[in-house]
């Protein structure tokens, strides 16, 4: 059975402007890969309401999976929940299972449960709630498409929480050799073994470090056996 | 006039494995913004042809301008410049100008321009080269879409090449200031002021650290004076 595919939808004004270096991309993509789950797309989109529908709607059809980061807080301009609600076409509103944890969450913390706060127990109707260990405010399950915080910490926390429910495929193995010599040399001979293995997959990632160039070759598979057997060809064929 | 809106296309299967975190899209981010540039979206995809070209063929028509990162080295993986070729729907062959370029470089460097290296100079037909005084590779502009190598340090050079080209808006500016009370505080008095300034951005990203809650209220605007202005009033709403 083939992995199951991903997709991620960033919802990062903070990431388009530069301001902040993505952090959770990379690691839901560690994360996925460990599980056997390949993430095959990301798209970054800022806090605009048209933009994210349309991305969560080809992303939701395209997709086994999609997990979103960010927009999910109190503030005027966290509007995932309410464009989660209109890409799948259901109603949102408070709800009471949300509303009881961040009730018991402030009134532990000392905090008022405001208007703003409770904007957090919005949550579109026939979606499961993601556990937040972190701050309390739940992410959610909708469909395939699982919502989660921005904040990394809290990002984190949740892809933990919903890790363990999620069928991944044999986890994807790799092992690279750093060949100093330039990508030029190395891409015939490359693609004889890429061609000779072709259940794995060869990835070639140049660097340029202290006037060397040369390039990190990585192998990719799910049988430890064959990727085993592909390092010894590539350590025989670029050790000369 | 509204500012020119770009999108990125990421073709990188090193960060979508979780092997890489990205550095161009935070790059390209930061000089987009201060040359008043919107980056509006990134894709970032694999180096599978079907999902380039749908992505390429998606965002030429929906952004005033397209930059790509990644994928036009010498190897089997490098297939960026057929995806736009295809996608523009030209022709596609080594050209003359381009192969000029890389056989100076490589009798230059003591380096043979052999078949793979030889892949470098495709160039789809009707596209200008962007100089790439790195490696030499060069990339090229076909359309809108901007074809630039992946490597940071080749990525940079050529995004400096292109950009005295591009025509910018005035730039965004930004200010921000860090308030140490929970979002959900700040939430209100912060929508109220993000409707009194309506001509500005206003974001709020949150942080926790070392058992603080806060937020990084940032305000974004191409007029000084209103931004100026703006952070006065959010510094006298949260400094009590």
């Amino acid at each position: 059975m083939p992995n199951p595919r991903a997709a991620m939808l960033v919802i990062g004004n903070e990431i388009l402007s530069g301001r902040t270096r993505d952090a959770n991309m990379h690691f839901l993509a560690g994360e996925f890969t460990k599980r056997g789950i390949d993430l095959a797309e990301v798209r970054v989109v800022s806090d605009n309401r048209a933009a994210i529908v349309a991305a969560l709607r080809s992303l939701k059809a395209d997709f086994d999976l999609v997990v979103t980061s960010g927009g999910i807080g109190p503030t005027h301009d966290d509007i995932t929940a309410d464009c989660v609600a209109e890409a799948f076409g259901v109603p949102i509103d408070v709800r009471d299972d949300a509303r009881a944890i961040l009730a018991a969450h402030y009134e532990r913390t000392g905090k008022e449960l405001n208007e703003a706060r409770l904007r957090m127990a919005r949550i579109p109707e026939g979606a499961h709630l993601i556990e937040n260990p972190v701050s309390a405010a739940p992410g959610f399950i909708l469909g395939n498409v699982h919502v989660m915080a921005g904040v990394p910490q809290v990002f984190q926390a949740m892809v933990a929480s919903v890790l363990p429910g999620l069928t991944g495929g044999a986890p994807l193995l790799s092992q690279s050799i750093r060949v100093e010599r330039g990508e030029g040399d190395i891409a015939q001979p490359l693609r004889a073994l890429a061609d000779e293995f072709s259940d794995l997959d060869f990835g070639s990632y140049p660097f340029h470090e202290n006037g060397i160039y040369g390039a990190h070759v990585v192998v990719r598979g799910t049988d430890g056996a064959r990727v085993d057997a592909a390092m010894t060809r590539l350590a025989e064929t670029f050790s000369a």
